[in-house]
């Protein structure tokens, strides 16, 4: 038996994409399982976290399961993560004996974790999360890494189909925003990896200079292209929202200030217009209007969008609940 | 349908405090319920906390429901209360998305915040507490803010009735004490508000530049007269004490000196008189000692105070779990 | 009735031991009971934790109980552990009065508190651990403290057990090696207690300076040679591993340095080579190789020895859950 990791949206088939979302279908709007009952999943948190902490270990109690929260800064060891280490620094702990440790707990291991050196090269390998994947033997899930955030991605493909119905060939656009801080590309990676297996017509718009990962953009694509879909990257806030019927906000670091945030926080000051307001909204096709949260209000949108009749963002936050409730499910029910 | 916030000890009715009184008594001696069977209580704890959050725990699991504590300042994100904010600054959450949020994945919500800034007047509004209440569509309850305390008042007076049985005309003395740091006035004002609505006589004992918080003082004076009781406030620790039948002592910081707790301190050094000793209960009718812990022992109040056999300091952190089981009854049963 | 606490290993007959033993077999294999059904332990961490906080509330829930972890550093307030002290400092709450309100709010209370001032004659008399142990009317579980970790120990020794079989004559070496951090003698102690309690051969081998607890060695030894079993210290390394059948490695601190880890540090230079290694198992007789984790890798031993066929290192951790599950059934079933 091999165990089934969720690192990154793309391990998904569309087929095992279809299977979650009418298993999501299902949690939503039930409140009581027993399918945890007797087990318990562990979270890791090494950075903060809001909804994806409440919405699993809610998830989890609806399964009957019971829900362990392990805040790293505040509980944990320093950990090293590279193999053969002579372990004579800081870190009092190896990545391989926490994660064969948690193992023997828990039956399935959340961890939380983003990396944030002086290179992107080597923050988008990911090492802390791929180093836990690699020493657990029990399932390990991703709750945002430096690179993705796949459950996110099942909560927001989900609320899109909910609106949508039949996804093939609709309109969805990812828009970079302004924000005052570089934030991470997990819920936009994600998100294009589940969009493009559903075959939707995707455009991102973002400043030059804020690509996402090449790599992750490729094989979105690719998966597009093969699934009737289609994909662009455009340069221009205004065009990229032109006829969107799901216009996804989210502020993102750029790669090349990656070691310097004063500097990409100075490129910003020219950037502030990148705002979804009304104005925008206008330009789309009736949007949904998509944010994973937090929102910095009335700079990566305004209250109006917000808090505006097409605006899903607490729908959004809810069905983390009943993603993550079909993806535990899925992978130990 | 409108969601009943418990924000104050003022919003209960003389009735609805004899239901929760009832109820509480029923609830002191059954440890097992069902009433929050696949329910969730989200406490949000901006403060440090042990008997709020411990007894809170224990009344939901008791009551077959979850509890999910969130420890603000290590997990959460810095959060906006005000409408309308460009939140280019350090928050990162508005009020408002964590409220709703959090919302869609608990049944009810706690919330610990105490302010403390420049201004007695500023902070006396509890805009971040009322911010959640205004947000949440889930009953918000106040588990301690700038000017409250209700859960405390319910434990309090529930422990009072215990041992007095007829309240009304009772002698309540509350008594300003000693203590080497400004603490806050919201378990003194909530205890103001129920212990008025019962009828007793109430004195409440401070030095000159420690009044308490004008509008709810003559809120329970009005409260305690139409109930049949009586409301007086004396500047003498001694005269203050004599004849009460019940001796409840806890410190609070002026409000004078509410940017200032170096004046504060100076200020109190002519006060260490203010501690309740053997010589002060004498002056009582033999007084059931009250504090709601925790107590800077011989500075609050002597060990022989504390620990003597009129003293029920442990009884009233006990019943928080039972006041607190009637009061999740009550707003969700 | 008197509460049973549990402190040291050393407070176990060998009678109860065994039935401890038994018991944890038993636990060893099964997931679910209800010994603890409506039944709440509290946990209280004054420093980090992995093991122990993980496996003891997997242990609690799976005997259908509820674990309610505290951490103090961000929790709690100042607690001040000494009697009829003037609390004008900085502590906010006096033990006497957590312990007693705890007491009212959980059945058992576990507490995690290691002392580090500069003498290690008042370390050693654990005064915060002592002082809960005093006032709380419930059991008090040490999870670790100066001088033991007696849940370690019962772990530890059901290993052995469920490996070597029959204990009596069988040969342990307690090694003590290099580490960049003084480390608590915890583990060390209670381990010595209990392998002594079997009759076991024991060996404590560790350079001149780094002894461990006078009283507790003195302990160990009687408690070895009327069991059947013998005792021994040695400073030398190699010659203290030679034919063991259990090799058991820790680092931990010098008493002598105990104010001073910068000059133990500067010691520790010279004793690199106290390392665990292929050669140095090889010394032994095929001996298990254990370790209670965290574990310096390639410092306090090699990966080979670790990650080799000998290591039981994660199913001591393992056991520490079927351990406790025996000995929150004994002490509270």
């Amino acid at each position: 038996m091999t165990k089934r990791d969720v690192l990154t949206a793309s391990t998904f088939s569309a087929a095992e994409l279809e299977n979650l979302l009418e298993l999501t279908a299902r949690m939503d709007g039930t409140r009581t399982g027993n399918v945890l009952q007797g087990r318990t999943i562990g979270l890791l948190f090494f950075e903060k976290s809001l909804r994806t902490r409440v919405s699993f270990e809610v998830a989890t109690v609806q399964l009957g399961g019971h829900c362990l929260n392990i805040f790293a800064e505040n509980e944990l060891y320093g950990m090293e993560p590279d193999d053969r280490v002579v372990m004579d620094g800081t870190a009092e702990e190896h990545v391989k004996d926490a994660a064969k440790t948690l193992s023997r707990y828990v039956d399935a291991l959340g961890v939380r974790h983003l990396h944030r050196s002086k290179s992107w090269d080597v923050d988008r390998q990911e090492r802390l999360l791929h180093a836990y994947a690699e020493h657990a033997t029990v399932p390990v899930i991703n709750l945002e890494s430096t690179l993705e955030h796949p459950c996110q991605a099942l909560a927001d493909i989900y609320t899109i189909r909910k609106n949508l119905l039949d996804l093939k060939g609709r309109k969805l656009t990812l828009a970079w925003t302004d924000h005052p801080e570089p934030k991470g590309m997990g819920p936009c990676h994600s998100l294009l990896h589940v969009a493009a297996m559903m075959g939707m017509d995707l455009t991102v718009a973002h400043p030059l200079g804020f690509e996402l990962d090449d790599e992750i953009v490729g094989q979105a694509r690719t998966t597009a292209e093969s699934s009737g879909g289609s994909f662009r990257v455009v340069n221009d806030f205004e065009s990229g929202v032109d006829g969107a019927e799901v216009l996804y906000a989210r502020a993102w670091g750029a790669q090349k200030y990656w070691s310097d945030p004063e500097r990409e926080a100075m490129v910003k000051r020219s950037l502030h217009s990148w705002r979804v307001d009304e104005e925008i909204m206008k330009r789309t096709d009736n949007a949904l209007f998509m944010h994973p949260l937090p929102v910095r209000r009335n700079v990566v949108a305004t209250d109006d969008v917000l808090d505006g009749d097409r605006s899903v963002i607490y729908d959004q936050a809810e069905n983390r609940v009943h993603a993550q409730k079909a993806l535990l499910t899925h992978l130990l029910g």
